[in-house]
């Protein structure tokens, strides 16, 4: 197996930090995103969609999006799951995941994406250009905003994103709160709650893939 | 089990046409949306962010967001299997689901939602309140004509999303190409392929549901 990353991006480095947490170890290939690399001729054959991560198994077939990638090696390495362990778990994980995708890491990207000037006409990670919307990118704040209010009460009551179990959903929360520095958002000072979380993530050797 | 449903809305009708695929029925309770009953203190109770589907165990504990539910079920309803069979196909479903969530159900909700009247500072789907920001409707609009393009290429080579397997990823497209019929969009003239996959789908009984 060959993980295609790009070590500076927020999407690649939660695969990284799954694989740190279980254990795998994979070759890894950098695609440069800024430097445009994974609209070369090369990388668009392996993935038509121009992004990283992308995972390419030994027999060539590959698999993109961090979380199919992720449940792929879930799959191929069930020891120390973290997709959840029984079905309400599994489902509470993919619903906490799910919500931090769109309001968090979607968030962040967006306030990014449609503010940088070395993304103009690509405000969407997609082979199709999109122009940049400035008002998308005030709105990303607000929402990151919202973000931390509605994590620092979450864990007012919850260790984790799921009670007392790590899992994924947590992964997407912490890459998401370090991907926030793009817009110079960091946690609020009001936010005990997030940050004792957040330290806690940081402590873990996974923190540093 | 109590599924919170709204008849008219598409992420609702994912997890119908799922429960109908796999022989699955419980009670449902109607939440109008249109009225703002997903904000009443009721309402909000049961499920903080405001929104349908949101499935009710019967100790109470609920779950929200439309994969989470259909995961659930899946787990504990495993014959039929929707989400793949192995580790790969999960993978591929995966990927292709949120593929569709992402560039198909959100570009439809922002098409419409960033445009009609109705939804004035309800951009998102959210417990807080958004303004709407026309360009982005707009930019759903221009989103939906490139799915409908890349969904014609897909389909010439495949008979569903994945191989020849039927899985939630297909639901997801199915009502994705319904739901686009609210900002006017509906299948080009051209996409033949798109076309033969779509009736197919329609001819499953599930697609009454």
């Amino acid at each position: 197996m060959k993980l295609y990353d790009y070590k500076q991006a927020p999407n690649p480095r939660r695969v990284r930090m799954f694989m740190a947490e279980k254990g795998i170890e994979v070759e890894t290939v950098q695609i440069d995103l800024m430097q445009g690399e994974q609209f070369s001729e090369n990388f668009r054959k392996i993935n038509p969609l121009c992004e990283v991560p992308l995972l390419q198994l030994d027999d060539g077939r590959c698999i993109s999006q961090v979380n199919a990638i992720c449940l792929y090696l879930e799959g191929i390495y069930p020891d120390k799951p973290l997709f959840g362990r029984n079905p309400l778990e599994r489902a509470l994980v993919e619903s906490h995941n799910h919500q931090i995708q769109l309001n968090g890491i979607l968030a962040v990207a967006e306030a990014f994406r449609n503010s940088s000037p070395k993304f103009k006409n690509r405000a969407i990670t997609s082979p199709h250009n999109y122009a940049q919307i400035p008002e998308l990118a005030e709105r990303g704040l607000v929402q990151l905003d919202n973000l931390f209010a509605d994590l620092e009460a979450h864990f007012a009551n919850s260790q984790y994103m799921v009670g007392d179990y790590f899992s994924v959903a947590d992964i997407t929360a912490f890459v998401t709160i370090k991907f926030a520095k793009w817009v110079e958002k960091t946690i609020p000072e009001n936010c005990a709650n997030l940050q004792r979380w957040c330290d806690q993530i940081s402590d873990r050797p996974s923190a540093k893939a």
